[in-house]
């Protein structure tokens, strides 16, 4: 059964992954288990009354879990209330196959993005990019990442559906303003966050890896980008500086972590349509939750420092009684 | 002759518009008079070395002259020494036919923003919006009006450009989530700016207003939108209040006097863009000045705080000899 | 009987607003009732520990609530455990009744600033103000609403309070430099806040309304101002916009949400005795709930980022043994 | 012949303080002299064109010098030319004399703060205060003061006119909050800024002192108050505490160098009313130079980041044709 | 036993001091005790589950009582469960025993201080820094106290550490920059904490006291080193001077309290010398705690606002599975 | 003759590297030439009062001049008026003769940093270190490259000497906290900017390059770092970590181009050190140039924001007569 699908008050069986799992004390028992549960289509909070030490023994965090439970409501959410527990092998389910998941066709997506290599004319900018997508390693990784480990894009396929969005985005920015050099820019808007399939993993859960927190993965996808045009014959000096320096500089300003500012046209543009592809991912990621529970406003955001407004779309007639 | 046409060591005459009028100490005769001119294609300093008290008498900066001069060049800019001068009354030139100006076909702009309007399926909003296009003082001055006193599109026709870019961009947007209010953010796009009429003066250069330095075009704008919206029957007062939002919240940031940050999809989505457009815009045009003058670097710029790489573009070869 | 009035170790019995209600796990019986109450005197904790999902389900948030039950105390604290429970109908109770309330005689304030505004000279602003206090619905409102949701003179009457605060260090600063314009000056001060009153709702309790979350109490606060001055004929347009100024950028600086910062004279002395009144507003509640508690520190503050000092006054005695 | 009284296109003799002295490269000499020359009722520039150097010799900055001389204007701005020079001695002329001063009458300011002095009830406080003011260093000191190099009341006995605004908008916030301390937020007014009779120097021109500029004003005054403190028996080590507090914290935020923010409800209410009071003088004073140039608009401000409205008064009508 | 040594499912008894005492509720007796204990080796957590309220009341914070518990984990930290409590008397156990304390030979440190001072050749300084290590008092606060409340050398004996580290790392800084003047900057180094003497109290925790946090131990160790050079005839007032501005400005800039910047090359070096002394301990610290905990990372540092990577040392081997 | 041996009103002839041409209006000609000129004790303004034009022509910035002149003061600076100027080939004087060149025996610091490698225990650090060392290319530019442009060591051999000084306090440093890896942080410190050997360039005159502009040293020096860890078998993947981010994060902060914060002790280490150096540097550069000139206080640093004291050491007495 579905995560998205469960109701309260109903019976429910299914696969799910662990994302969390910790003992605490409380409940009649003494010590409860507190879990969070996740797959595909979403995630719900669980617990385990009776016997959560020797219950929490069978199992670990990123394992994949069969359980019969009864859904209850606590707080105005959903909690699953776990009976009976098994634990699935590597062979019965594999874990990356629960993480939440893009909705988009994301083959349709790695086709078009393919497409739109094969459309850039300067010979070396397209020799890298087929290069890469003709790496099996990357071409599997890259349309499986997620985009971030929470803010925005951050499930199955987030990597490909951000990066295809920029690129589209970037493609427009070269019609209205035709001075900026569209390979240029494609180029660039593809490469962007390749350092992310080294700075993320993604396999039982989105997490940092060691390297990508020391190192960043602005670092690593310039460094990514440079092996590959050191090994295209003749790729000009100058053209791989231009990449560089639009990897580098794309977070646009110091305090996001680029090193440089940006200081070309093609890198400022790169920065602001993928700002605005983020950004506008995390408002409406924001807005569907609160909406999907029925309140005008979201929560508070850390990041953004402020609550979204989720209000009914024009013509749905308003209903201002305070924000609660 | 153009200004743009002006070439050193020529004989030159015209007529400009005089930006800027001193005289000052210096000079064989003991004061000069420093001056620069513009017309439509561009602006020149220049100078009169002789009886510059009387000379300072017969026009005032704002005013039309018709000179005769030689183009000389002092620290690699071109400069003109006057040596014959009139001013021209408002009936034989004016002013504003002087200013810098857009080089797109604004008539064309401006029909493409009234399709765009006509493409708009909210009743309300398309009302408002032909509403505005079919008062004749708003629409000349929206053709007219620079979009900023100096940072970008600075020059007649300016807004109109910006506008453009900016709901082009937006219905980009649109297509990349469709979760999206098209119509609303539409109309953002176009009225995003329109403060601007009444916060800025271009009648013969370009300046701020009173009423703008101490309101701002934000809340100028939000006002006369309002205005537009009281007088269409049945406007929905939550749509007034999401139109409102969004021009008020569309710098994005309080430091630049957004006096709200974007809380919806919407208002986020419009600054984004706005800013992107405004800043390729800054890019590309500082960056060809540096061209035109034969330099890999822009002058550092006080807001962005850096300067621009005006190097040549990808295939022409680099040749790294120090910024200087 | 009045919340400030409880004791502990005693019974209690009364009519008490619900702020917060919440059904949390835990207790004996495996979930219990957690309830903030107020009256006009004071807030207090409240657990309900048996049948909690059922009694849950006799209430709202907002709803008036007769209760009985044991006074205790807790880390500290006072808390009631409610024994018997019974909503009361909007016939019964008015749940504005409940609310913190200011301890100034509030008649008194109407009417000294009543007094304010008729000796104001200037005819357009006397006028504009007088129009103001004539409407019922505004006078009802300004008499009553709370001047913030929670930061200062956040209690019924709060508002008129800061007014009359704001108003009398005005009238000192202009003694002080006679220079300032008086009336503008007294004007701006009366109005400066008047957009609270569609900024908040205070019904059942303290809550910003969609429309302020979204536009702001200067924004609405100056369109409020200028509808009224629109009403009046000849009001000078000049006039006009130096309240707007003042209204707009009366919080001083672009962080705390002023499109402009003050340019005028009067703009910075209206600013500053503004925040003066609520700074020390602030201050001073605090302290009194530390001392209360028999504290010499209170909490840190989150906006102000520090704790503030209790401690006794000169002449008490010191008694320095670390802060705790 | 006062600085205030010359007027272009006039013969000027006069007594003037030589505040700046430069010889500068230029003019038909080859050199010219160029100095700021002041007196208690202005600045004004004034140039030597011929024997600069010979000239320069006679006389040094801080110097008084007798001159004859041509009333001119230069880019809008009224400049002496001076024809004879001679410099006189100290018997002849206390440079302190010609420095600008306060329009107040200084010696019933210094008679009200000695009565306000006498109004203060803690015997403690009372003592530290009068004792301060039978110092006849101090008092002299206190009374001639700039309260500022620069920014706000920097003339001839600025210090006390700040000193003594400050005191009577204290006693007004005493008056709205009753549950100050009057008499300790009263001392603390008078003391706040007595480190500056330390930390400037103002016998030729308004200076920092070394001290000053290593130490600043608020630690050398907390040591000037507890030095006054130590000097009477049984001053309470607490009441000591909280007047140090206030002088320390009187900046109100680190940036301005206070090392600590302000913990008591007087040390804010004392931050905030000082700043008002500088911020006031200096807008009235921006604003006043302005207007005497016949503009509507201040000159950017390094320090408050914009330029000041210097526009007409209500009533006196508009015009708005663009800030120039 | 010493909290370091005891490992989980064992039996403890032993003396402890009471850092921290609560009575909460839940747990099956309705409420329970929770502690947290400590001795000179390190912190455990502790709770009480049967007859919270009668135990409560046998001890305070700050206590040192004798124990006989269980030792358990929970959560994956040591915990104890009390069985039986006995509170000791201050003449049975003196609580400042148990405070954590520096793991380095606190008398080796204060002898090799002793030897610095006599190092140093200019008379007064050498006099000033004797005499305070003459006077008992300071010695046996300078001696045990902490150099912080939480975030670096927070133990007993952390003053003179950091103080010994920062004099060693100036006297290297001496040998790199000799023109640097040796003696101000090992005297500036020595005192440049002892406001933390009277900033701190560390008898039965380590906490803030009244003054310390009304004046911040900047101002009072420059009042402290001042008071002892006006004890020494003849103190120059210039290198007193320069010493107050040393110590006043060590905190580098405004943000962290210190009223004014580093402006000669002794305060700078001794402001990097004592941030590199504080950085590298926290760091450490942190790490160590990491390490044990068998973690690769720490916990987000508030202040720091990061975590830092406790991966194995070079030549250990990687393992980079995500960060958890 | 030495620049630094220059005084007035003498006859001066030598070799100078022209750093700055400028053609300017002005004089009894109509126009002069201005020019910078340096050799490696100093540099010194200059003047062509007759036929600029045509002498301009004869040399360019960059070139080394042979020149005879009259030495003058003008504003209190030495200025030469040139009378004779030939223009030298490049095979008779190398122009980075002329640049400014550390004082330090570079040959001596040279050998100190190659036994400082030979020193490191760790093979593949000591192998990493000793090939580069190796490299004559490296070694060639390693030696005279200057640190910076202009803030700190920015002179022929300031790089050596910045890179040298801060191994030398990373050695103190690793003594006082022996839980730091010394290998590590020594090869960190060798390391930590050799990227400025490709972001500088310091033939003529020291300026960024385009790379270096668009990349920064942080980056390119981890690439060369890389580069050679890659040639060397078995270097540890981890080790190679930590070096990167060591080299990534010196600069402490965002805010200066750090793509990562520190997260190791050893690059926490670093930072400070390297920050502790490089400000000490500038502090007593800055403040030797104010002593030169017999100025107590230095220019305020653009950079540092604020003046520095140049007053007299202890012992020479003060002298307050305010900062001028």
């Amino acid at each position: 059964m579905n995560i998205a699908d469960i109701t309260p008050q109903t019976r429910v069986s299914g696969h799910y992954l662990v994302l969390r799992k910790e003992v605490r004390q409380g409940g009649r028992a003494g010590s409860f288990l507190d879990l969070t549960l996740c797959d595909a289509t979403g995630r719900v909070s669980a617990k385990v009354w009776d016997n959560a030490a020797a219950i929490s023994e069978q199992f670990q965090q990123g394992d994949v879990i069969e359980v019969s439970a009864a859904a209850e409501t606590y707080r105005d959410e959903l909690q699953l209330r776990l009976e009976k527990i098994r634990a699935l092998s590597p062979d019965e389910a594999n874990p990356s196959d629960f993480l939440p998941r893009s909705g988009k066709d994301l083959a349709a997506l790695e086709r078009g993005l393919v497409e739109t290599v094969k459309s850039i004319e300067n010979p070396h900018l397209h020799a890298l990019l087929l290069n890469l997508f003709k790496d099996p390693d990357f071409r599997r990784d890259f349309v499986t990442a997620p985009a971030a480990k929470a803010l925005h894009h951050s499930y199955i396929g987030g990597l490909l559906e951000h990066t295809t969005e920029v690129v589209e985005l970037c493609g427009k920015v070269v019609e209205v303003f035709p001075a900026l050099d569209r390979d240029l820019l494609i180029a660039g808007a593809i490469l962007h966050d390749i350092g992310k399939l080294e700075e993320l993993s993604w396999q039982t859960s989105f997490e940092y890896t060691d390297r990508g927190q020391l190192l960043g993965h602005l670092v690593m996808g310039e460094q990514r980008m440079r092996l590959e045009a050191d090994r295209i014959e003749g790729f000009p000096e100058h053209l791989r500086l231009l990449l560089s320096h639009m990897i580098l500089s794309h977070h646009g300003v110091y305090e996001y972590g680029s090193p440089k500012l940006p200081m070309t046209a093609e890198a400022i543009a790169l920065h602001h349509a993928e700002d605005l592809d983020a950004k506008v991912n995390m408002f409406l990621g924001q807005i569907a939750v609160a909406r999907e529970q029925g309140r005008k406003w979201t929560e508070r955001h850390f990041l953004l420092q402020r609550a979204l407004y989720a209000g009914p779309g024009e013509g749905e007639g308003e209903g201002d009684e305070g924000q609660g």
